[in-house]
């Protein structure tokens, strides 16, 4: 396999919170709204979503719960978008953002249209990530 | 289980191309680019993926992949974005969407931002239904 690394744009944008069993956790730096972004540590030439294997794939979609119910129960999301887009950072990843009548881009999209906002909190990032790794490898297993 | 029926705003937008397994497949009115909706047939209730049962999840998934090969293989697509939003449309679906450099909203997302554009001519839209039942009940199995 050749060697994993995150795409340099991803890494300007983002905070690394965690690795789940497949996938790098993100988190945007940008704080209007709580939206992550998970990177299964596949092979590069691995672009889209129908090019993982099954046992990926379903790991993948555990990945993408946990986050789901993480905004809802933790991060006062109301709606969850979820989203393999990748015209602009051809890397595998996918936005799971949480959503709420109140945030600055209701009911449109975050992509393009999130404006400037301010950074995470060093305190609220210590936070989210603890949480995350306290219940997040186990909250989210489906039946 | 309260009966399924489709979201008046889905049925205004799209053409109903077909039923797979879990899924009702639309197509989305606008010719610019093709941009497939699918939506599982459950509960009206179960409005996120996360709420999905471990068995219909993978139904989906296998559904996901069909169209997303269908339109690399058939439509000429050289990316394909999937989204599951519902900011508007609480009922789940899934967005699967095909795009080219040369489409109108490249790199950006369709989401809100899609031009109108002209209709499907009626003899392409009965040839991509006859190639989704010819092939889109096979073609995407994953192992």
């Amino acid at each position: 396999m050749s060697r994993f690394a995150l795409h340099p744009r991803l890494v300007e944008d983002c905070h690394c919170l965690d690795r789940f069993e497949l996938s790098l956790v993100l988190l945007h730096r940008n704080a209007l709204l709580p939206w992550f972004i998970l990177v299964p540590a596949v092979e590069p030439r691995l672009t889209e979503l129908h090019e993982l294997d099954g046992a990926c794939r379903r790991i993948l979609d555990d990945e993408l719960d946990v986050l789901a119910r993480f905004l809802k129960s933790q991060m006062g999301a109301t709606r969850v978008n979820i989203a393999a887009i990748g015209n602009i950072v051809p890397q595998l990843h996918l936005h799971v953002v949480g959503r709420r009548v109140d945030d600055p881009c209701w009911p449109g999209v975050v992509w393009g249209r999130l404006p400037p906002g301010p950074a995470w909190p060093s305190q609220r990032l210590a936070e989210i990530r603890n949480a995350l790794r306290a219940g997040g490898g186990t909250c989210g297993k489906r039946n």
